[in-house]
């Protein structure tokens, strides 16, 4: 069988971890698929770094559209963030009849009814399994796990570090500011954290499952917004003291007038399995009318967790 | 499209809650696979049941191999259990070119190797979903969801029966005995107890997930057993006392001299999350090389999200 040819957009964290992942993993990939899988182009800013992760046979470019464009390519998959460059390479390949990767939950939550429903008309998969909660394969469950189920809710620990922030607040009785700045130092938290800590990047994942749990359009204009950078140490001891840890929940149900969607601190009783979910990992709570509760945990970030995703969905490539 | 025609041998427990399944969520299924799914034929010993079940629109025998060899139908669901009767119409369905959805472990673990060469040589789906963990996507996550990874281990509590004992022994400082009429009595536990407390339920479960995770045959008669009949109440208030909770896990990984397989009662920390799922839950913790650390949570067992598996599977059949 001929091997499945990838184009890869940015070489960065995630690119380079797939690339590595591609390298160390391949018999095991290959016994799985039927048939190889390869790097056959790649486009990144830094050619030179793009070389010293992709070796000698790999077409490079610093042109995406080179990558997009090609014969040579399968899939794409977009590393590149943001919703300018990725926006227009991840259109322009759908267009060109190739199957799409992406793990740009900002590109799909802002342009995603657009953007599959492009998918649909030009017959390609548009495949995002990292876009939410990293390495778990959330999307994979909802998609088809639960397929027989009607889902009721979802409520998840989808942003890792603001769940870092409030594990080490809670642990230490330390002051949100102080953990903040530990995060950063660590690499938990960017330089500047507004997207992470006022709730976006959970809205953004959020609205991506609730599409796909209720067959809806992604709607995330619409999700209430609160972060968690008003908490204070007391908060969380009182919280404590009454038997709940605090975390910052994403929550998507039916309800009467249609579909809810929130992200904001919530209380949880100390002795549910989501409050006990700590540090940087993330946890999906869903609830279908068949099954009832399940849950899926691990980590909601990291180069190999999220190169981990690409490949779970290239596995259904198979023809 | 047409319809894609189920028979169903055994209209017991799960039986029924799949046609009910079915029934209640058919639109959701629709609208999921593009095509709708119908029970056309079932097989009971007991036909009146069957009819108040099913309804009129089935064709209804009491013989499976009449299910087995009909022309309308596509899939056959084994819900009979056990290894003698189950285990010819399942052979004989593979030889038909249909294929078969199964819950039963028992009939997996023992004979599991023989059936699925025979599925491959007829280009048959086998599938089980339901066979562990009932309707938690855990088969899902090991064949495709961590398909990139290479599994280090597995260590699961997939015996419903042995963690409620093990839960209310520690809730409640019973004794084994008193807990185990209280579970017979609720119905969680048979009347002959000894296929779960003894871990053979467990067993079966894990060698099926351990041929999945390493690509080896199921090799269930080299599994260690322990089972937990011989814990006493003040076992688990001194694990309690050191900070541990006493819990019977089935354990598979890579080791040096090959794969291991065991179930036994087994120490956790109490802040780690395994050892905080409670009652009639089972979890399944999953190490894989890439993306760490993930666990699947949910109901092991009862009639409807077990029925919720066999719809999961059903969904991958779509040419």
């Amino acid at each position: 069988m001929q091997p499945i040819r990838i184009g890869i957009l940015g070489t960065g964290t995630v690119g380079g971890g797939t690339v590595k992942l591609l390298q160390a993993n391949a018999a095991e990939i290959t016994r799985r698929l039927g048939c190889s899988v390869l790097v056959s182009r790649a486009a990144s800013r830094n050619l030179e770094r793009a070389q010293r992760i992709c070796g000698t046979d790999v077409h490079l470019s610093t042109d995406v559209m080179d990558v997009v464009n090609a014969e040579d390519v399968d899939i794409v998959v977009e590393l590149i963030g943001g919703t300018t460059i990725a926006k227009e390479a991840v259109i322009q390949a759908i267009k060109n009849g190739k199957h799409v990767v992406t793990a740009n939950k900002k590109l799909l939550a802002e342009y995603g009814n657009e953007i599959f429903a492009l998918a649909a008309e030009h017959n390609v998969m548009l495949m995002f399994e990292a876009a939410v909660a990293g390495g778990i394969p959330i999307i994979k469950a909802l998609r088809e796990g639960l397929a027989a189920n009607r889902i009721q809710s979802i409520a998840g620990i989808i942003n890792g570090t603001s769940n870092f922030i409030l594990s080490e607040m809670r642990a230490h009785g330390s002051a949100f500011q102080s953990v903040l700045k530990q995060a950063q130092e660590l690499g938990y938290a960017e330089a500047d954290p507004t997207f992470d800590i006022e709730g976006h990047d959970a809205a953004h994942k959020l609205s991506i499952m609730s599409a796909l749990a209720f067959g809806t359009p992604i709607n995330y204009t619409h999700c209430y917004l609160e972060g968690i950078s008003k908490l204070e140490s007391q908060d969380i001891r009182y919280a404590e003291e009454l038997g709940y840890r605090i975390k910052l929940l994403g929550i998507t149900r039916r309800c009467e007038k249609g579909i809810e969607l929130r992200v904001h601190p919530t209380l949880i009783p100390e002795t549910r399995l989501l409050a006990n979910v700590e540090g940087v990992m993330n946890a999906v709570l869903v609830q279908a009318d068949m099954v009832g509760q399940t849950m899926y945990y691990g980590p909601g970030a990291g180069a190999a967790p999220t190169a981990s995703a690409w490949w779970l969905t290239s596995w259904m490539w198979r023809d």
